[in-house]
């Protein structure tokens, strides 16, 4: 059980928050002694891109397919406009490794609220993301640049087979949870071709689910479910743009995007997987010290989970729990705790294990 | 003082809301005796579709060119698909008449409850959706239809007119407001072609307006402002497809979809403009009779104001708010009024001006 993960802190907060969640997992990796792991630090962020013009080495895909996995911490800059930063870096990886299934499980965590008064028990859902195509396949164009007439065109690519799959993953993402209980996020109204084939694979795929319960729901009218009726919600699918949203406002309403997750899943198991807090680089805190790392431990766990140490991952999020529900906490969530008070915390709780 | 309005009860509890609202403001025109209003009914819809084969006449744009505005109920019916009655009727008009700016002012309404607990006062916010170009452009096609390798696109189109023309409506409400505050929403970290031009146009727009304050936010991390900081959010402007989801969020947040109105506008005023709640078809609920008018009254107080008639817009919304205040309410606002109750406790209002 020895694991080679790749380390890419990035930008802002990254570096912060990816060094102390090394720290914990390697404590947790010696106190439980059932397995060996190895961070190896990949450089790739844009001072590297300041200093070869790339965000990420050429042969990155292959880099990258040296590791069991990757733990990613965060990109974007201040000073290089966001579309050249994240299309040089994470949506680089995202698409050309196929890691077409981005899930984010969002629940209200000990130390965060729910701000919502229609979620007395709080938050638990299961995101799912279609990372691969869509409106992120990357295609448009600008023409007549400056002029009175200039158009310009975001083209969404949707297929079959990209879409198939990651219902599949969503289906059998519901049956393992208790409720069994998928929504299929579309908007199929508005748009008549590749949502439209995403209602129709929606209704064939499930044919081969049967003890699946599952409903379709318009984007728009979804973000109205989710606040108005948490509890009628368990697992939810759709396309990268509508899960970017939503999944950003599931974090929200859970009670915080500082301890949100993602896993950037290739379920073929071809390439490696990415394993990512939600949050972004945070420019506005980045070298204080006080960046909250708990999406990123829980990023580290859904990360052990995947490569087969699920007692491990299990272990790590009960730690980081307990250290949450005791109330120390980074600022973010209301606490006076900076990020290494954090870490020595959970560290504390390793240790009793 | 005389105005002409079409009506167009449309589908699903449409015809409900729509005879009830005109009930309201033909009582209101008799009682202030300021203006007459004649309201004119239109039958397209989804019998009228299964009559013709056409959601709207051939001619209607024309048709509606003749009157001063359009009271819309809404569109829908479980017998057709979505996209075909969508684009059959509501659809084809908004972009066919250049209506561009769909204005969805926000708030917590006496008898409906703020669910998010971050707002303590309520919620306040104006919305401007872009509504004739981007996602809802109506491009793109599906490739290889059924087979394995099928390819579907949905193209979105973006022009500087169009996008200028919009910015420059949001700035200018937000000039009109007391906070003077806008948020352009983009993804322009993701999409690197129409979104980085609304970028672009935003802040030249804004070098027109030094008087209102701006920022620009990603509809993603929009969605956890408004839940988390919804005090810091006045007037918001974004894309057709980022408002239609927005705009639900936003209604959802301020207590209840059942009272949000909207305005679809011809600021150039060469077209009518057609104001409509923005619930729906609600099937579920329809000939029940317990539809909750609300939504329908504030849109056709908006409409008023549009047309000219800012003071009895104003007795108008006085009237609705007095009756919603004493707990005359639908049973969607947890109320057991029925859609008449409303109307007539509404009329009686109208009758003590
Ligand atoms: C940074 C950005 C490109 C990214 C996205 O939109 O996918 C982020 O918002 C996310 O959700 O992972
Ligand atoms: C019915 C649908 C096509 C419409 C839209 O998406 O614009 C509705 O959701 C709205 O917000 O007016």
């Amino acid at each position: 059980n020895s694991y080679r993960i790749a380390s890419i802190p990035g930008d802002g907060i990254g570096p912060e928050v990816v060094s102390a969640t090394i720290q914990v997992v390697e404590k947790l990796a010696k106190t439980l002694g059932t397995f060996n792991i190895d961070f190896e630090h990949i450089p790739w962020g844009t001072e590297y891109y300041k200093q070869t013009g790339r965000y990420v080495s050429e042969d990155c895909l292959d880099t990258l397919r040296k590791y069991d996995s990757v733990l990613f911490g965060a990109v974007g800059s201040p000073d290089v406009p966001d579309h050249i930063s994240l299309w040089g870096l994470l949506l680089a990886l995202r698409g050309p490794l196929q890691l077409y299934a981005n899930v984010r499980p969002v629940r209200t965590f000990p130390g965060t609220k729910c701000p919502l008064n229609t979620a007395t028990d709080g938050i638990d859902w299961m995101l799912v993301r279609e990372n691969s195509e869509g409106e992120y396949a990357g295609q448009g164009g600008r023409s007549h640049v400056g002029q009175q007439w200039e158009a310009a065109t975001e083209v969404a690519v949707f297929t079959r087979v990209g879409i198939e799959r990651i219902m599949r993953f969503a289906f059998e993402t519901a049956r393992s949870r208790p409720r069994k209980l998928l929504t299929v996020v579309t908007k199929s109204n508005s748009m008549r071709n590749g949502m439209v084939l995403w209602d129709e694979i929606a209704a064939l795929v499930a044919k081969d689910f049967p003890d699946v319960r599952w409903d379709k729901m318009l984007v728009d009218a979804m973000t109205v479910r989710m606040v108005a009726k948490p509890e009628s919600i368990d697992t939810i699918v759709g396309t990268n743009l509508h899960m970017d949203i939503l999944s950003d406002l599931a974090a929200a309403l859970a009670g915080s995007i500082g301890v949100a997750p993602s896993s950037n899943l290739d379920p073929t198991r071809k390439n490696p997987s990415i394993f990512e807090p939600v949050h972004g680089s945070a420019f506005d805190i980045t070298g204080k010290g006080v960046a909250n790392p708990v999406a990123t431990f829980w990023s580290a766990a859904e990360m052990l989970v995947w490569i087969g140490e699920k007692d491990a991952a299990k272990q790590l999020m009960g730690c980081v729990e307990r250290v949450c529900a005791a109330g120390i906490l980074t600022p973010d969530l209301g606490g006076i705790s900076d990020t290494q008070g954090v870490v020595d915390a959970v560290c504390l709780e390793v240790e009793k294990l």
